[in-house]
Formats: C-alpha cells, structure tokens, sequence
C-alpha cells in the first residue's frame, strides 16, 4: 500500500488550523501556552545540547534556551502539535512538519542540521536499542511484505524519478572523481568502479539482486561484455528496464526477471547488490548469503552495496515508516552472516558515505527545480515529506549518522584475487 | 615463561624411541599396531575429505584411502603417538612432530598443504565453536598474564628474530607491490601505506600500541615528521629500539614507553597498532576502543593492522598454546566493538591475506638458511616448532584460513577524511 499514492492528492487538511512554511503565528484560538508547556520544551532543548533553535508557539511565546541566540524558528501551529511532538519526536516533528502543523518557513535544512549534529551527541543506551530493533524487525520478513513494502516506494511512478534522478535513473550513491563530477558522470563512475572491483571479464554471468530501472546491469553488459540476470520486485521499474534494453539492443544480454532475491537460481561468476540490502532486513541475511553461496563457484566473487551504520539501531522511525517501510541499514558487524558462514572472506570495504551525501544534494536541487510538477502529480503533503526526507538523508550521511559501504568479497581460499588495489585505476576498462 | 627457552635446549630426548625427519620405520618394540587403530586412522582419513596422505606405522603398516595415491608418508613411531594423535589431532599432530614421534621426511609443507586445504571442507558445528572460544578466552586477561604471554614469544633474544627477519626487524605483514619485491622494500612499503593511510602530517602526535622494535616509529618519525609514543611490554624489544633510536637521533621524536595499551595516556592526532590487536582478546576490545577514543580529537583517525578470519573461532590450539598463549585472531565481525561504541567509523577496510603468505615465504626461506645457527642457540624440538609455526602460518594464509585485515578509521561525523583512494598513490610522499 501507497503511503504516498495519488489519490491523496485531493485529501483535505485536518480540521485544525493548518500552517503553511511561511511565518506562520497566532493563528490558533485554542488558548495560551501553559507553563509546563514552555518547560517541557525548555527540557527539549537541554536534551539538544542547547541547540540554537526558537520553539514559537500558537501564541506567539517564544522558547528558546538562555544564552544562546537562535538561529532558527520552529513555529508549532496548535497545543496537539505540541504534544505528539513531545510523545514522540523523531516520528512526530517530520510528520507535523509535512502536515504544516510544525513550520520551518525555509530553514529546513538549517534545521536538520542544527538537530542531526544535537543527536550526535545523543547516545541512546543499549536497552532503547534493542527494544527500537526489535520493534522495528517485525517489519520487514515475508516476500508478500518485500513486495508491499518495496511497492510503496519505488512504484510512485517513473515521471516522478524521472523529475529529479539522473538520465539513467540511477537511485542508489554515485561515485564522484572530485567534488565538481556532474551526478551523470558520477553515476557512471560509480557503475564502472563496481564492474573493475568485481573484475567482470567479457562472457561472464553477473547475477543481479535488485535491479532498480536497470541501469548498472545494462551498464554492465554494454562496457563489460557480461550476460546479466536481474531480479526486481517492482513492476513499473522492470518495466521501464525491458524497454530500455530491447531500444538498446541488449535484451539478448540482460535478462530482467520479476522476482525476490530468494527467487535467485542459476549459476553465475560474480553476484552484485547495489541498494537493496538495507530492504532485506538483518534476520535474513544468512539466507542471502546461502543463496549467492549456491549460485556462486569457487573462483566467484561478489560486492553489495548498502547504506550502513556504525552501529546497531534502527533506522529514523518517520523515514522507516512514511518513506521506506521496512528497510534497516546494517551496521558492518551485522553484514557478516552474509560472508564468513557462507564461505567468503572480505576483500575490501569502502565508505562512501561523503559521496552520498552529496549525491543526495544533487537530487535535492533537482527536486527543489521540478516542486512544482511534483505537486501537480501529488500534493503539498507529499512534496513536503520528499523534501524532509531528502534533506534529513543527505544531513545523516553528511554528519555520519548514516554510512554507505561497499563490500567486496571472494571466495574462501581463493587466490585469483587481485594482488593489489591496482586493479581499480585499470585505463584499459572501458 | 617461555616455552622454548634458551635452558630447554639441553634437554634430552623422552625415553622412547625417537624418529627423526628422515625415513623413520621399524624401530619401536612395543608390538604390532591392532584392526582397531588402523579403523580409527581410515576414519581420520576420511575425515579430511579421503585427503592423499599415507600412515606409517611403527610396525611398517601403511594406511591409507582406498583408491587414491598417497602424496606423502605420515611416520607414526610409537602406540602412544598414535592414540595422543587421535585424541586431539589438531593439537598433538604438530606436538608429536616437534617430539620426533611423528616424522614427514622433508615434507612439512606439502603434508599441511593437504591437511590445511581438507580442513576447508570441514565446518566445525556452531556449539563446537563456542565451546573452543570459550576455553581459549580464559587465556588472554589481566595485564599481567598479558605480559607473560608477550614475554614468551618476544623474549627469544633479539639475535634469534634478527637470523631470519628483514633488517628493520618487522614482525608483520609486509606489503609487496609485485610478488617480485624484496622483502626490505615491501615491509618499508608497508610502513609507508599505512603512513598514507593515516594521512600523517608533519608535527602531528601519534600513538602506537605494540610497536615491536621499533621500526614503524622510527619510520613514521624519519620519514612523516611527526611525534611518537610507542607503547610495548617486550624489554628486549624496547632496548632494541630505543638504541636504534638514540642511534639514528630520533630519540627526541620517538618516546619508547614500556606499557601495556591499557597504560595509554595523554592526546594524539592518530593512533595505530599493527600486529597488536591478536594478543588483546576480544573481551578487551570494547576497552581498547575507549581508550582510542579517549586519546584521539574530532579529527581523530586510527588503524588497526591484524591477523583475522572470516567467522568467530579460536586460533589453531597448538600454535595458541605452544608459539602465541593467549592470541586470538578476530573476525572482522569481532572487531566492531572497537569502533562504533566508541564514536568511530570505518571508512576502509583492506584484506592483505596474500601478502602474508608471501611474508611468511621469505621469513621461511630465511629461517631455513640460518637452522644451523638456530639449533645452536636453542635445540632440535625448537627448530621443528619453528618450522612448523612458520610453515602452517604461511599455509593458513594462503588457503584463507587466516585473512590480514588493515582497517582504518575515523572519528564518527569528522569531514577531513579523503574524498577517493587516491590519496594512497600520493607520489608527493616520502
């Protein structure tokens, strides 16, 4: 189910008095703050490190910490705002935000900012952890819920991705040479860094779970000669993937199969994963891992590529729930039951999260360009919820709450590795 | 204590009859070998996968797997070897081989070889795997039984680790730009890499937790500029290199501090430890951890060079007990409590497997020029744990058993982190 479909477009606001992004101030007639109020947010703030933010109520009060000059005002629209922000912050500020009941008017990046660096302080103690984990793992699991989990996200539309992503519709953090790479380029740079890692030779079969619009497996079989097999659960990506190959002439060398990772069958020479582990879900790994075991022979090689942690946690409680149910970035430790149970060892791992962080920003200013068409094929509701979402995941992997690796393995054992990382600067690779 | 001490080297052989490497046979009187025993050893034959050894035993009995050609004569010289063998292979096949009671010929290396690459196909049972870990964890501990594990190793003088070391004297993985380099330039090239690694700059501080002679501080001091700490519990190893030091002027820029990891104080601007981490114990880690957080700034960045598996499991029993009481090397999986508990990310991750193979290779060739002088200095059982030591090391490496991973990390949220890798082939470095 589409949290986001279109025919929310045409939903009406809630009763309450809505705000929108600009200034907005005493515009409720619901009465005047009361003490506790202004205390508990007193106490919000202490819990931010006293951070330079202005709270400014449906009255008009302002709350901001003593001593420090803010640099920001959140303006909270009514006292029900108020209180589930308070009952909840990390799910209720993105979610009254997108509902105009919290207004940043355009400081919404500053915002995040001040907040995320707040958090890095913040460290939440194990037990919170687990509790949050094990909460959140009862989300992602049956291939019935990948496929409704995976539906509501990346089958808004292709005209939607279209509006912001690159040419290829590349989704996933692209690889960029220097700071000024364009995001196409950057994209394919990122294409052809895993193709060299994983040492694809011409008349090679690369198996391919979860294949988004399809580009890195055409890539693949166009600049590096291989057969490609590629596994997507989303119809209107798959879609969109086949036309592309049989406009280019490829669909003799990539075939696209609708279908789960657990659907994987076959024998291949080297399996790749660009962004589609953080939709896995760390209680099946180890069955991910038996299926490139069995697909895989003893000189196969693989890399996956997936947003991570630095530590066990959850991912944002409002981004795990309105934006991408049931994902969950792994922390490296919790990557290994892929890999050494499954006889592989660990070739190399690479953190890439700066370049993310900066993909993201082009995407962002691609979506700040298209708002408007966006709003025509959606509403205000969800371009608000794309853009915290975009903006919050470009803050989290800019302040490092978010990583992004690439892990490459082999083969236990076996010795046609490269010798040194040479191999990577290789000119002769198309 | 060490258990191949200068003052065991007089001691005289155990009263049963010896066999030495060279075709041992008929020489035990104490009565023909039984149905049962040869069952058993068919038994452990086709435990290895029907591997291509022969048993000989003491009355000139041969067995080996039906229908395969044996490659090389395992020479069982007495009843007692035979059921020592069959009660704990692992451990008393290389015990009863440095006692002379099992003899190879002169083929060590093949024979592990084999043993080494069946065993791949071994999957020891989850519950087994705990069950060593937790026996072998009661090793490593206190920092005094710390000291005493240390001592025994790198307390066997000086002039022994001179006879088939590079002339630096680094005990660890070198790094071999082609498999034709020197053993000389690749431990220099080593020292280097992880220099660049760390992106040292001139006056910067840095800490090292166990530097072994000396090399990597001298050589970070010489060649980088910066100021270092070296901590080391080993007296013979601080004495070698704090007159290395005073020899090459650099004792003003080299601090040679005789201290466990856990004695690290003060302020640095990156740490590193290289071949430090097996002799920590994993239950430590999450200690070591905060000791590098407590040392390092916000632009803090570490590297931790250590051997280490692809899966949780205990170190070969014999070489833990007789070469390395108390080390462990962890997975990659083990090693996270270092790092995101403690504020820190993982930005690479690079596995070096092969090039310790190659190390031991040279370190191997070296030893087998100067055995002479070894025996020399200590006695024939020493020689044969040595060669043993060196030779399954080196096939452990090369079969996978045993990866060498060097991670390098960063403070969580930090932005001076380098953009690509190109940073490594920075030829603007010493």
């Amino acid at each position: 189910m589409s949290v986001y479909n279109r025919d929310s477009a045409n939903a009406t606001p809630g009763a309450r008095g809505m705000i929108g992004d600009r200034a907005p101030s005493q515009t409720s007639l619901i009465g005047r703050s009361l003490a506790i109020e202004r205390h508990l947010l007193q106490w919000v703030l202490a819990q931010l490190g006293r951070a330079p933010l202005c709270f400014v109520l449906w009255d008009g009060t302002r709350v901001s910490p003593s001593g420090v000059a803010p640099e920001c005002d959140l303006h909270i629209s009514d006292r029900g705002a108020l209180w589930r922000l308070m009952s909840h912050p990390e799910y209720q500020f993105p979610e009254m935000y997108v509902h105009g009941r919290v207004g940043l008017g355009d400081d919404l990046e500053h915002v995040l900012h001040i907040v995320q660096h707040a958090r890095r302080k913040l460290d939440p103690s194990r037990l919170t952890r687990r509790l949050l984990s094990a909460l959140f793992r009862r989300r992602s699991g049956s291939p019935a819920r990948a496929r409704e989990n995976i539906h509501s996200h990346y089958d808004l539309g292709n005209d939607f991705y279209k509006l912001w992503l690159d040419e290829q519709m590349v989704y996933t953090c692209a690889y960029f040479e220097t700071q000024a790479t364009s995001l196409e380029e950057a994209q394919k740079a990122k294409m052809d860094r895993v193709c060299r890692k994983l040492r694809l030779r011409s008349g090679e079969r690369v198996v391919e779970a979860g294949c988004g619009w399809g580009a890195l497996a055409l890539h693949m079989a166009r600049n590096f000669g291989v057969k490609v097999r590629a596994f997507n659960i989303s119809r209107s990506q798959l879609e969109f993937a086949r036309e592309r190959a049989a406009r280019e002439g490829l669909d003799d060398a990539v075939e696209f199969v609708e279908g789960d990772y657990r659907e994987i069958g076959g024998n291949y020479d080297a399996f790749v994963s660009v962004g589609m582990l953080e939709h896995v879900g760390p209680q099946h790994y180890r069955e991910l891992g038996r299926i490139m075991d069995r697909t895989l022979p003893a000189n196969g090689r693989g890399l996956i590529h997936t947003i991570g942690t630095d530590r066990p946690g959850p991912l944002n409680t409002w981004i795990e729930r309105r934006i991408f149910p049931g994902a969950y970035p792994p922390s490296l430790g919790e990557m290994m039951p892929l890999f050494g149970p499954n006889h592989f060892s660990i070739l190399d791992v690479e953190n890439l999260r700066l370049h993310y962080a900066l993909t993201l920003r082009h995407w962002l200013q691609r979506f700040y360009a298209s708002q408007d068409k966006v709003l025509e094929m959606f509403d205000q509701e969800f371009v608000r919820a794309w853009r915290f979402y975009l903006v919050s995941s470009e803050t989290a992997f800019a302040t490092g709450h978010l990583q992004l690796f690439q892990v490459l393995f082999a083969r236990k054992g076996c010795n046609e590795i490269p010798w040194t990382r040479a191999y990577l600067d290789d000119s002769d690779c198309p």
